[in-house]
């Protein structure tokens, strides 16, 4: 039963995915783009921010999630080729043809984040993934601008883009957590306790940065359908969302420490800023050994959550994986 | 049959329906401030933009469509009482009931987009309906904040507060051009035509302010519902939403000539902006008498959009007062 868990290669798996994301962001931008009534300007520069190399990390949480509970569902357990999961074959494209739209509308909000964070009047960074920041390249004005049209263009793209396969009620339900998660009670509440420096820094990360890893896990799995039919069970949504949250936080701890330790080069952004801006960080508050403790903790604690709910299967190493890298990639 | 129209009262009108919109903006945000997960402070921000003093012109003008094409509908031309628009009688709140959150929303979204505008990356206004502007009271990083997570509380609001008796289909519809309204095709479109003093100015203020008032006559609509069932024709939709661009360009050029005629306890904000940012306006391009000429000319097409689709009825005569006050105000 464990046999192709164990078989499955992460850069086999992840590459096909990311690359089909990549080429499904592009397809969107460019049929706004000929949209007469958008300045080009700002088509520039939300695809400046929008099309910057990146893991899409989030996207593949939300494809992840999506297979998982549909691959179990189908009684992927069996010898069907179908479930090789190495392969982006038909049968998976056809998976990816449900989720593809929340997927990318998961990295536009993830976008529009890093946009308005890195605005004078929050972050002030001026470098991200190694390229100079939004505002640096096309002014405050038109970064403020970009990021407010990216969360609304993330909630049209879900209605514009999700198969009729997928059920009107889980439309519904996954935008209104989505503006949950990426809004007053998640992202942009986790961004405020961090500006009033909160002391409750589990809180400021799960807000942060953990609700919407969490959304993307949860959504990816809401959208799983079989026959017109949601296949999620509420225990693996409810496992998928916890998981993300200790995603979430082990790759919040994995930052803070690479601030201290990492070069520019390696993190693509200015190190040593949360020190210098006085940041509430897990590092700041339990030390460099109290984070790294912290860490092993969440491993345990991440790969316990996916065994316990069975989902042991499919893309749950490179789940797995995506919570090592974080991991050791702070080392 | 033109009997009741031509009795029905502004005031006695939109009265207890302003009443009746700020007392749900009132239990939203209630709801919102009692939740952990939101920090008091940006609760505090939203409240502050969102119930200051206004006149709620969209959410009544999406009250409006509604109570338009369902009371026709339902046979308004009739002697029944439940049609007395003078009245917010029982029948009428059933009707507001339909809309409300959507009413509310649009309301948000309104407000995020002054929120925004005001920064100093923006317009850096200090002043706005009398009082001191969001970054002001709240700082940059509040105020930035604030105003994306109304537009995601906007979103949420649509879904969390509309009845069943609305279908999932116009829910979806609704959301995807609000979407479209407010986004880069939008609102947001239009302020960054506005920042390159683009010289198509209709083009500046259809997208800037027409769209979304646009949006809240033919959303409206769309929620008007009879057993399940949308009443709206495609014919009262489309004629809805260009008579909004009509309301919203007449606003907007009144707006431009109180800029230069008005004072500031009049007008609510700093007077001479315009002229002093050297903005692309009505005024500016075809001068006082042209942007006068032109506010008489969409008064009779306002007027003739309406009757030519027998739009004749129920709150008619409040959409005319509103087009009427916006002319005249800037006199």
């Amino acid at each position: 039963m464990m046999t192709k868990t164990h078989s499955l290669d992460m850069q086999a798996y992840t590459k096909p995915r990311r690359d089909a994301i990549e080429s499904e962001l592009e397809s969107v931008l460019s049929k706004w783009e000929n949209d007469k009534r958008v300045p080009m300007i700002l088509s520039e520069s939300m695809r400046y921010s929008l099309m910057s190399p990146g893991k899409r990390m989030r996207a593949l949480l939300c494809l992840a999630a999506c297979e998982t509970v549909l691959y179990i569902k189908n009684g992927a357990h069996s010898e069907s080729q179908d479930y090789d999961l190495n392969n982006f074959n038909q049968f998976n494209k056809t998976v990816f043809e449900q989720v593809k739209a929340l997927a990318c509308s998961i990295e536009m909000i993830h976008a529009m984040s890093l946009i308005h964070d890195d605005l004078p009047c929050l972050d002030n960074d001026d470098m991200r993934r190694g390229k100079a920041t939004n505002h640096v390249v096309f002014g405050e004005a038109m970064a403020l601008l970009a990021g407010d049209a990216l969360i609304l263009r993330a909630v049209e793209n879900i209605i514009e883009g999700t198969p009729e396969s997928v059920s009107k009620d889980a439309v519904l339900e996954v935008i209104k957590e989505l503006s949950i998660a990426a809004g007053a009670p998640g992202m942009v509440g986790g961004q405020v306790f961090d500006l009033l420096k909160d002391e409750d820094v589990k809180r400021i990360h799960d807000e942060k940065t953990g609700a919407l890893i969490a959304f993307s896990l949860w959504s990816g799995a809401r959208f799983a359908m079989k026959d017109g039919v949601s296949v999620a069970t509420k225990e693996q949504l409810d496992a998928l969302r916890e998981f993300g949250l200790v995603l979430g936080l082990a790759f919040q701890i994995a930052d803070d420490l690479l601030d201290i330790n990492g070069s520019a080069e390696v993190i693509g952004k200015t190190p040593g800023k949360d020190v210098a801006s006085d940041k509430v960080t897990w590092v700041s508050i339990f030390g460099e050994d109290g984070a790294r403790k912290k860490l092993s903790q969440l491993q345990e604690q991440g790969e316990a959550l996916l065994t316990d709910h069975n989902l042991n299967f499919a893309p749950l190493p490179v789940l797995f994986e995506l919570l090592r890298f974080a991991i050791t990639r702070s080392h």
